[in-house]
C-alpha cells in the first residue's frame, strides 16, 4: 500500500525556532525536583498551586494594544478566527491579575497562590537568552499589611534553604519603594511636572552597579558622556538636590560611617568586649550572611542605623515616613519569627525595575563566589526578587487590590545548585541487559523486569543485537553503570556475566594488553538468580568510587 | 506621584481566550503527583525526559503549509519578524521526531523519551473540550524489534498501576495494523488504486463502536443513511469482500465460538476438569482483566485462538502473515515477564485513529463501571494508547527511522482515579491563626512559623483583622481544619484556644441554642508551649473522622 511519491519531498530543518531550546534527561528532572521541593514549602505557606492558561487575550495582558499588523511589542500574538487577538503570556503576574479579578467572589481573600512554569518573550535570543523560559512565582493577593510582605520573604529564606542553599550563602535584601519616593519628594521632585527628571533620576539609580556613585551623580545632573562618546542626557538636578538622592544611595555607608565612630569611642573608652561587637557589626555591613548566632543583636542594630539614616533622609515626607515605617516593621516581624539579620538585610541599594513597585521590595542573593568567564571571583548574586504592586488588579476591576509577590529565577537558581555541588547528576544510567542470542529476547526481557521491579533502573538493548561492540558502546553513551551478558554457554550454566562499565572505563585508560583486559576483574561471572542481589552490589560499588 | 488619568481607560474582560482556562490548587497538586509517578516508573525503564520547546516551526509540525493569511489548520500559528512561521505544538511527537532528526549523532540509538506537557489546539472549543491540555507520552526510536513495542505495553500496565488502578481494573489490548493490511489484500484492496474505497473501509472500521456490524457492513458495501437522513456513500465491496472484512472484526467472536465448540465437546467425553477451564476461557472474552491467577492458560489459549483466527483470515498476504508473527511474539515477550492475558489482550477491533500507525497498535482501557450523564453504567473506556509509526523522522533525514510510542490521557486518568476514590483530596486547607490584636502580628507570625517548623500547613490571617466573622469565614473558604485564637486575655494566661472547624461545622448543624454552641466541644483552651501538640492531635482528630 506504499504510496508512489512524484515530487520529491521538501525536507523541513530539524530545528525549534530562533530562541527557542530543548532541554534532555538530567536537565528536566533536575527542575523538576527542585520546582517539586519549593512547592512543598510553598503549599506549608498556605499557598495554592495556580495554572493558568498559556494563552491570554491580548486586553488582559495590557501593556500594549493591537497595531496596524499585529502587537508584536515583546509577546508572540496572532488572531483568533474571530480576529480577537490573543498571546502567549510573558510572566506570571499579569494571568494572576486576570485569574484574580475574574474568580475573587469565589477565591479566598487574601489570595495565596503560586504558580510554576514556561512564559514567553517575543526579544531578540542572544546567547544564554531564551524566548521561552521557566518562572515560578509566588504571591498574596488582597493582604494590605506589610506582614504579608515579611511573610514572603520568610517563605523565600526557606525555600532557598530546601532546594540546597545553606544559611550563609544567601541573604535576603529588603527596601522600600515609598522611601525613594520620599527621597524624591524631599530633593523637590515630587509634582506632576517632574515625571521627566523623576523617570531619569530612577534610571540613574537603576544603574548605580555599573556607572558607581560618581557615574549617577552626573546623569542626575547635566548628563555623561560613555566610553563610546554617546551622550545621555541628565535630570538638571542641582547640587543640593543630587546630595538628597545620593544620600539615599549611601544611607548604609553613612550608618557604617556611624559604627566607625561608635567604634572609636569604645576604643577610647578601653572597653574590648563594646569594642568587639561593634567590629561584628563593621563587618556585617560587607557580608551579613556569616553573622554568627550569638551576634545577632550586632547586625539588628545596623539594620536599624540603617533605617534610621533612612528617615534622616526622608524628613517630613509623608510618604517617605511610611515608607520607614514599613521597613521597621517588616525585620521586626522577620526577627520575630527568627529570621535573624544574617538572612534579613535592609538595603535602600535594592530598587527592582523601578516602574512596577508601590511599597516594599526584595531580592535573594546568594553571596558565594563563583568564578566569572573570565577567572575572576565574584559573588553569585541574585536569584529571586519581588515586590508590592497594588495597582494591577484595578486594571480589570476598577478597584485597588493590594498585592505582593516574588519570582524566582529557576535557571539561576539551577545554576547555582549545581555550582554548589547540590544536585548530585540524579539521573543515573539504567542497567542494560545485551543481546547475545536474538531468539531469546524472552530471557532478557525477564531480566531487566526483575531488575526494574527490584527498583533498579534496566533496559535490554533494543537496537539490532549483531554487532556486539554496538551493545557496549550505546551502554557507555547511556552511562550505564552495569551491562548484563547472558550467552548460550551461560543460559545453560545458570550463570551470567556483568560487567562493571565505569571500572571498566578506567582500567581501559590504565591497560594496555589483551591479557590484562581477560584478567581485569571489571567483569564477573554470577548466578543467574543471584542477579538482583549481584547488580545492586556492583552499582553501589560504582557509586561509592563515583 | 499619582498621574492624572485624563481619560478614563477601557477596562479589559477578565477572562482567558474562549477554550482555555485555569486549574486550581488541589487539580494542580494532583495532576502533577501523578506525573511524578508516572515519570518515576518511565525512567525506571530507562526513559529519559525531554522538554522541547512548545513553539516550533510550521515547516516542522509539518501536515500544512503556510496559506495566504497564516496556517490555521488545527495549530496556533503566526509570523516572526522575519516573516517565519512558528506554531504552538500540537502534541509531543511531531517535536520528538524534530529533536531526534536534530540531534541523531549525540542521542543512543535506540532512544528512549518520555515527555509531559501541554499541546494547544486551533479548534472549536465545546463542553469539556479545550483548547490546551496535557500530554504524558513515552517513545522508543530506532528500535525496529516489537519488543520495543512489548516493552512499551508492560510498562503502561505498570503505571497505571503505580498511579493507583489496581490490577484487575485495566487492560492493555493489542492489535498490529498490518493484520489489517493483510485482511485488505485478501479482500482484494491492496492496489494503487484502490486506495479511495480502502478509505471507506477504514473508516468505517474505526465506526465499529457506534454502527455495529451491520451498520459497518452498509459502509462496506453500497453506502448508510444515518437517523437524520444523510447518506454515506459505501465502498461498494462485493459481498465476498466484505465478509473478509467483517471477519476481522469479528476474529474474537469466532475464537469464543471455537470455545464454545470445545465445551461440548468437553461435556459429551464427561471431563469435568477441562469443562471448567473452558468455561474460564469463555469468561475470559467478555471481561479479561477478572482471569484468575491459576486460569492464566486458559486466557492464554484463547488469545491464541484469536490469534490463529487473524492467521486464517490473512491467508497468503505476506504483510498480514508479518503482522500475526509480530502479534505472537509481543504476547510471548510479555507473558515471559510476567504480564499475563489478564493484562495483555489481543484484540482485532483496536485501530486507533487508522491513517499513522505502521505496526503494532495497543490501548489501556479501565475496565470497572461508573454512571454515565444519564445514570447508566458503562465501562470507564480507554485511558492510554499509541503504537508503531516508522515514517516521523523521515521527514527531516530522508532515513526511515522505526518508532513506537504511548500517550496517556492525563485528564481522562485523573478522572479515573477520582472517580476510584485513589485521590484522596491531597490538597488540605492550612491551619489558621487569626488576628485578635493586630499590634501582636509578631506573636501570631512566631505561631504559625512554629507550626510550618513542625511540618504543618499554616498561615496568619493577613486581611483586615477587624471583623472577627470574617477571618472565620476565611478559615471556612480555606477548608482549614484549625483555627488558633490569642487574645489578650490569653496572651497574658500563656493560653491559645484551637477551635476544630470541621467538628464545629458538623455541630452547628445539629445545635440550635447559644448555650449549646457554648457548651459544644469543638474549640479547647491549650497551653501556648503545647501549640503544634495540640494543633497536631486536633487535625488527627479531624482526619479520622473525614
Amino acid at each position: 500500500m506504499a504510496k508512489d511519491k512524484k515530487k520529491k519531498p521538501v525536507r523541513p530543518k530539524a530545528l525549534p525556532p530562533k530562541g527557542f531550546r530543548d532541554y534532555f534527561g538530567a536537565e528536566v528532572a533536575e527542575r523538576n525536583a527542585m520546582l517539586a521541593e519549593i512547592a512543598e514549602v510553598y503549599h506549608r505557606y498556605g499557598f495554592d498551586a495556580l495554572e493558568s492558561s498559556a494563552v491570554e487575550t491580548v486586553e488582559a495582558l495590557g501593556s500594549f494594544l493591537p497595531d496596524v499588523e499585529r502587537p508584536n511589542a515583546g509577546v508572540f500574538a496572532w488572531q483568533d478566527e474571530d480576529d480577537a487577538w490573543m498571546a502567549l503570556r510573558y510572566d506570571l503576574t499579569a494571568p494572576l491579575a486576570r485569574v484574580f479579578a475574574q474568580h475573587r467572589n469565589d477565591l479566598p481573600t487574601p489570595y495565596r497562590r503560586y504558580a510554576m512554569g514556561p512564559v514567553w518573550r517575543n526579544e531578540k535570543p542572544g546567547p544564554g537568552r531564551y524566548r521561552q523560559f521557566y518562572q515560578c512565582d509566588a504571591d498574596t493577593v488582597g493582604a494590605a499589611s506589610v506582614a504579608a510582605d515579611a511573610e514572603i520573604c520568610a517563605m523565600l529564606c526557606d525555600t532557598l534553604e530546601a532546594v540546597g542553599i545553606e544559611r550563609g550563602d544567601y541573604v535576603v535584601r529588603v527596601n522600600n519603594r515609598k522611601v525613594l519616593n520620599g527621597v524624591l519628594e524631599v530633593a523637590g521632585l515630587a509634582g506632576d511636572d517632574k515625571e521627566a527628571e523623576r523617570g531619569i533620576v530612577l534610571r540613574a539609580i537603576d544603574k548605580l552597579d555599573r556607572l558607581g556613585t560618581d557615574g549617577v551623580r552626573a546623569l542626575l545632573k547635566e548628563g555623561r558622556k560613555d566610553e563610546s562618546g554617546d551622550f545621555t542626557e541628565g535630570a538638571g538636578l542641582s547640587d543640593p538636590q543630587a546630595d538628597v538622592v545620593i544620600g539615599f544611595l549611601n544611607a548604609k555607608n553613612v550608618a557604617k560611617q556611624r559604627t566607625f565612630e561608635d567604634l572609636a569611642h569604645a576604643v577610647r573608652k578601653e572597653d574590648a568586649t563594646w569594642a568587639s561587637w561593634i567590629l561584628t557589626e563593621l563587618e556585617y555591613y560587607d557580608d551579613p550572611s556569616k553573622l554568627s548566632e550569638d551576634r545577632f543583636n550586632a547586625g539588628r542594630y545596623a539594620n536599624t542605623l540603617v533605617i534610621e539614616e533612612l528617615a534622616n533622609l526622608v524628613g517630613e515626607s509623608v510618604v517617605g515616613q511610611s515608607g520607614v515605617m514599613e521597613l521597621l516593621q517588616m525585620s521586626e516581624l522577620l526577627y520575630a519569627q527568627g529570621y535573624g539579620p544574617d538572612r534579613i538585610v535592609i538595603d535602600p541599594s535594592v530598587v527592582r525595575g523601578l516602574g512596577y513597585y508601590t511599597g516594599p521590595v526584595y531580592e535573594a542573593e546568594l553571596t558565594f563566589e563563583i568564578l566569572d568567564a573570565k577567572g575572576r571571583k565574584r559573588q553569585f548574586g541574585s536569584v529571586a526578587g519581588g515586590g508590592r504592586y497594588d495597582d494591577l488588579v484595578k486594571r480589570f476591576t476598577g478597584q485597588e487590590v493590594p498585592a505582593t509577590g516574588v519570582s524566582i529565577g529557576v535557571d539561576r537558581l539551577l545554576a547555582a545548585l549545581r555550582e554548589k555541588g547540590r544536585i548530585s547528576s540524579q539521573s543515573k544510567g539504567p542497567v542494560v541487559v545485551t543481546v547475545m542470542d536474538r531468539d531469546r529476547m524472552g530471557d532478557y526481557q525477564e531480566m531487566v523486569a526483575e531488575l526494574r521491579n527490584a527498583g533498579i533502573r534496566a533496559e535490554v538493548y533494543l537496537g539490532n543485537p549483531k554487532n556486539f561492540g554496538n551493545q557496549l558502546k550505546y551502554a557507555d553513551k547511556r552511562e550505564s553503570p552495569v551491562a548484563v551478558i547472558e550467552g548460550g554457554d551461560e543460559k545453560a550454566a545458570g550463570v551470567v556475566q556483568i560487567k562493571d562499565l565505569a571500572l571498566g572505563a578506567r582500567l581501559s585508560a590504565e591497560i594496555e594488553t589483551t591479557e590484562e583486559w581477560k584478567a581485569q576483574p571489571a567483569q564477573i561471572e554470577i548466578k543467574r538468580s543471584d542477579l538482583v542481589e549481584e547488580v545492586r552490589k556492583m552499582i553501589a560499588r560504582a557509586e561509592g568510587m563515583g
